[in-house]
């Protein structure tokens, strides 16, 4: 197990990753007032676990999706916490998926303007992305983590012992943010090529784990609240993926991603920011966890609608984390119409 | 005017205090993309100077009072900045009294995960206390302030001319916390004690205002979040005060603070916390705000029920700032029954 500092301005947090996270937890846990956020199907599968980790604390589980990530049910939490006559000495354990991390951040985060939030992630994706760096939010009106904070936890477990209950779909979705983190970090990208084969393997998952989240401790710590830019660079093949995942919908987001990245490689390519050969190794990096690409109907009007996305800071301009070489980005702004040709062009393409 | 900053940890806050405080707001948000919040009291009043200070701006006016300091008007504030399609890179003012700057420091800390906040508070209260120190909140199924963020403002503009409009009970209230921060700082307590005739002058308000500030701003640095105990004294009067307010409504809340004061100090005399003429001192001012202090009925039932205050951590225990000296407060414990034996023996006393 490794334990990662976080040392953010605004309340240092520790993320211990590895075998035996969940052991630590009882440790640091011991003797706290307690409320578990969870969700059904965490719950279902890990209720004797909740039970005998938590005897005496109530455990609260929201309903399982994205599409409950909304303030009615972030009301719901504070409620049983009210209900629970909690104080704001008691500590909130948010254990499930990205989202129930990020509603139950959020809940810690107003609950008595502030108790201490614990994050267990349960899935790949939250563990090597969500659960570390403090965005909480909830959707609404249809946007994104539009409702939210940068809230840091006090402490995050990552254990593997959760990864084996998730199906294939969920692992490739954490493999998308890791291979997305592959393409910022260049001793990440090595350690990704050298086992290629074995990427679903959890001992090379937890390997991989800690490596991911080592390096997004560091981008946090430096722009906490995404202000200097630095940040940003977490979001690369997000643009791309994000839209098609809006627009079309069915794959997972991690996945989205890495098609996203596939879109964003070959762009980096055509504007001449990024070698043929090393936009090639990664697509083939990409191509371990998509197996195939599909040609996307009416591309065009996908990327149109996104571009409505709120993140889009100045109008007729697409903003685009693109990569370089091994450990090293750039940031490309390209108009709307380029942008819109170019992935019109590569679409079909293959890996 | 005066400049007072606000080193906090999280974020620099300036506050701009006195006359020309709103010549300086309009110079330093020139230019900037900006959504104001009010209530309709506050549009209707000064309709002519929102439109004119912030001509290109959304304004939203929430339902005036306490009662709409509510989830559902934080969420209708959302609702507009999304319908306004505000950027991250928008800063939100809050020009009213106290209940719109905690709704729309709240609503600012939460759209996108925090734009920036300006306060202007238009009441004395606001002035003198709510608006310094980046408590924001709504409140929830009863409970008050359970809901919110710890958020500073990048500005606060207390500017005098807002009072001129204010009636003599909104004076009052905002008196209530000035003769509290009087009881808590000896040279604060000085200049009351010298212009106890005019203590509701403007001139006399915009020193003052200043001043209160100033010591707010000091223990807001060292204790942002209420955690090392140190924010606490600023409760001075508060849980006797608040407990009345609740069971017996109709007067303001700064009202309640100083008759607070007035059991708190008899208290502190009584078990041997504060000399008898320093209390007595204390009670000449409060004297001069509030003229005269009725007979509570059931006074011990009005704060058996308040001791259910999330506030109070430890049961059967109540928790009190006592004034000790010019300058000087002490932290007493009381058991209940101590406690409401004390307060009902006082009942009835004069000032």
């Amino acid at each position: 197990m490794q334990t990662i500092k976080v040392k953010t301005k605004s309340r240092p947090s520790t993320v211990y990753c590895g075998e035996g996270a969940v052991k630590k937890l009882e440790e640091l846990l011991d003797g706290k007032d307690i409320f578990v956020v969870t969700d059904t199907n965490v719950y279902r599968l890990y209720e004797d676990f909740i039970r005998s980790t938590f005897p005496h604390s109530p455990v609260f589980a929201v309903p399982a999706g994205e599409r409950h990530k909304t303030p009615h049910t972030l009301f719901s939490i504070l409620d049983q916490m009210l209900q629970a006559r909690l104080r704001r000495n008691c500590w909130l354990v948010a254990l499930g998926g990205g989202v129930v991390g990020d509603m139950g951040g959020l809940a810690a985060s107003l609950y008595m303007r502030g108790i201490p939030a614990v994050q267990v992630p349960t899935t790949l994706l939250a563990q090597v992305d969500s659960s570390v760096g403090g965005k909480t939010a909830v959707d609404y009106r249809g946007v994104k983590n539009v409702i939210g904070a940068f809230y840091q936890p006090e402490y995050v477990f990552c254990d593997p012992m959760f990864l084996k209950t998730l199906p294939a779909r969920e692992i490739r979705c954490g493999l998308g943010e890791i291979v997305k983190t592959g393409a910022l970090e260049g001793t990440i990208f090595d350690q990704l090529e050298k086992n290629a084969d074995r990427l679903a393997d959890f001992a090379f998952l937890e390997e991989i784990t800690a490596a991911c989240v080592r390096f997004k401790a560091g981008i946090v710590e430096k722009d906490e609240c995404e202000r200097s830019g630095l940040r940003k660079c977490l979001n690369m093949g997000h643009t791309t993926g994000h839209a098609l995942e809006l627009f079309y919908g069915r794959r997972s987001h991690g996945e989205y991603v890495l098609i996203g990245m596939f879109f964003e490689s070959c762009i980096a390519e055509r504007i001449g920011i990024c070698a043929a050969d090393y936009a090639r190794r990664l697509r083939t990096l990409i191509g371990r966890v998509v197996k195939k690409l599909p040609r996307f109907e009416n591309i065009g009007e996908a990327a149109r609608t996104a571009l409505y996305d709120k993140k889009n800071e100045k109008k007729n301009e697409v903003s685009l984390i693109l990569p370089r070489s091994q450990g090293a980005y750039a940031e490309a702004k390209l108009s709307i119409e380029e942008y819109i040709g170019l992935i019109e062009d590569i679409n079909g393409g293959n890996l």
